[in-house]
């Protein structure tokens, strides 16, 4: 090799080795996040933005997540699939909407009559319910965190006033989930609608209660022009969204990267209580004001005894037929009783010296 | 510029380019933080290990932070000053020990009967309080972050049961806070003594009674062995740890590792709530079982009224004194008025339905 044929080749090895380094260190990888809801809906949709923003603010431009909202996607029943398969790496949804397609996923978002938001988090993260959900999901080819937490849901808008079970029977209801289920063992005919057409629907009686979330988000739906009975919670004590990842997008990503999107879910998740409980605050404030007529009810003792009976019933029934969700409920049933303990001599006792 | 003198000059070139590449890419951000505990204090030292763990994972080595505990730096009551002159970089505290010093910094724990862990998370990152923890924070040139919650607190183990004012007067009590300041209005002897030699102190009758955290924490300290009466919580409805940060240190950090260390810190606090919980569930329910001595008591209502009524002196007098601890002060009860309706007609009537 002469000197100038060297040199060329040093060049040359010089110009692959600048550009092979310069594409590792710009090399980003790009996700996509179909969220189930449209990007207005807040602060499930904020919270899933705010996800994204982190993540490629802590890779330092190196990770970016596109997030496609329902109006994007326009299949919103279909995001486990779509995760599971591949099409998105993430989807931003509620496991319990996937109780006709795997009734063990919706324990992870709240149970009628179960844990509270405090509860059911240290069951999550230190009491065994992580590890469950990695068994339910794992069947999907995903992995589910816990997503964003309303805490205590109410228990709908309602255009007459319930006094006992009969009341309900007929009555046409928007409700999700296992509560849904025990509506239905009561007589009440469960629709489900599109968020869009639910103001219509109750305003005009074709429906005549639905629950939402609680008043942070309920207000600006407009439900209590409509219907001002507004009932406490019995069915969603502690309903948390999920984020799902696909499990092979996840085994490819480096170790960094993998810390940085588990810790931005978590701050996700966290967040979104806080915010919810600081607009709840502030929107039931301002309802009570501008809606003096808003009258907040609880169920009457009698009728909360036959949907703690009927939400028994459902349960043993499906835990008669499915090992797993038996398991996951047991689960839940020893932790609850346990922290329940807990939760009555600290937070209870100092709320009822301190509230009326 | 002959052929060989040019090569040699490339490869000089080559040499430093490579040279510094390599420098960039293993530039690694070592920083020092100085904790209030032991390590062997579960959960608040394992929450900031696992702090100093995720950030390096998350970085991926490009960030250190090497966690001193006070058996090495022997500083716990200087930790303020050695984050704010950059001894270290960061500390990890609980404000209300700095009340001495800068009684502002206080209200960032918890106050008595205040607001609970939701309600408190709420005001703290979306209604206001952030804000105002960096105005009190900034005069020691200190960043303060929310750094690890405990929940309600226990209102502490005594050797006797209290049944009027009259049994605390004279009483010796280990009590930190404002709680110890309201104690202290009412009579009691407020003494402070390191974790270390509580248990002989007590077991001695060197003090009569002392508050620690809750049973996950207490039951290590062995206090249910010789002071059978357990008080349920009035003083510190939501106590939080805070992470401080040296606000230098903090502006040369680049971008991508402030958001790191950010998260981070929101992933300590909310999991060492969540494991706090589950380690009070469970050791209470041990408790119950091998100590059936154990008598869990509230206060009687009287006495909890003079205790509100020496609280609210107090505030009133420091707020006179103090325009800043008026504002803050004045944020909280703003916003709790607001957040305990809410709390009122979710988690609290939830709870009521269904405990007893």
């Amino acid at each position: 090799m002469n000197k100038n044929k060297f040199l060329l080749t040093l060049m040359a090895t010089i110009l692959v080795f600048t550009g092979s380094n310069t594409f590792a260190e710009e090399k980003v990888v790009k996700w996509k996040l179909a969220m189930h809801w449209p990007q207005t809906l807040a602060p499930f949709a904020w919270t899933v933005l705010r996800f994204s923003e982190n993540v490629e603010e802590m890779s330092g431009g190196r990770m970016t997540i596109r997030v496609d909202d329902s109006n994007k996607h326009k299949a919103a029943a279909g995001i486990l699939d779509m995760v599971g398969d591949g099409q998105y790496e993430m989807g931003h949804t509620a496991s319990y909407y996937w109780k006709g397609k795997d009734i063990n996923t919706m324990p992870f978002t709240t149970m009628p009559f179960g844990m509270t938001t405090a509860e059911q988090d240290a069951w999550y993260y230190y009491g065994g319910g992580e590890a469950l959900a990695q068994e339910v999901f794992s069947k999907h080819n995903v992995i589910s965190h816990q997503g964003g937490s309303t805490g205590n849901q109410m228990g709908g808008w309602f255009r007459k006033e319930i006094n006992s079970a009969e009341d309900l029977k007929g009555l046409k209801m928007r409700i999700p989930g296992f509560a849904g289920e025990v509506m239905s063992e009561l007589g009440v005919a469960v629709t489900n609608l599109p968020a869009g057409e639910l103001y219509t629907a109750l305003e005009r009686g074709t429906i005549d209660a639905l629950e939402w979330v609680g008043p942070g988000m309920d207000i600006n739906m407009g439900f209590h022009k409509v219907a001002p009975y507004y009932y406490t919670g019995w069915h969603e004590p502690a309903t948390d969204l999920q984020f799902l990842i696909n499990q092979d997008a996840w085994d490819e990503l480096p170790a960094d990267l993998q810390a940085i999107v588990k810790s931005a879910i978590i701050v996700s998740k966290s967040s979104m209580y806080w915010e919810n409980y600081a607009m709840s605050s502030e929107a039931w404030s301002k309802m009570g004001v501008d809606y003096p007529n808003i009258k907040v009810k609880s169920f009457p003792p009698e009728l909360v005894a036959q949907m703690k009976a009927a939400n028994a019933k459902l349960i043993a029934e499906t835990s008669a037929k499915d090992p797993m969700f038996k398991k996951i409920i047991d689960s839940q049933s020893e932790f609850m009783a346990k922290a329940r303990e807990w939760t009555k001599i600290s937070d209870y006792l100092y709320l009822k010296d301190n509230i009326d």
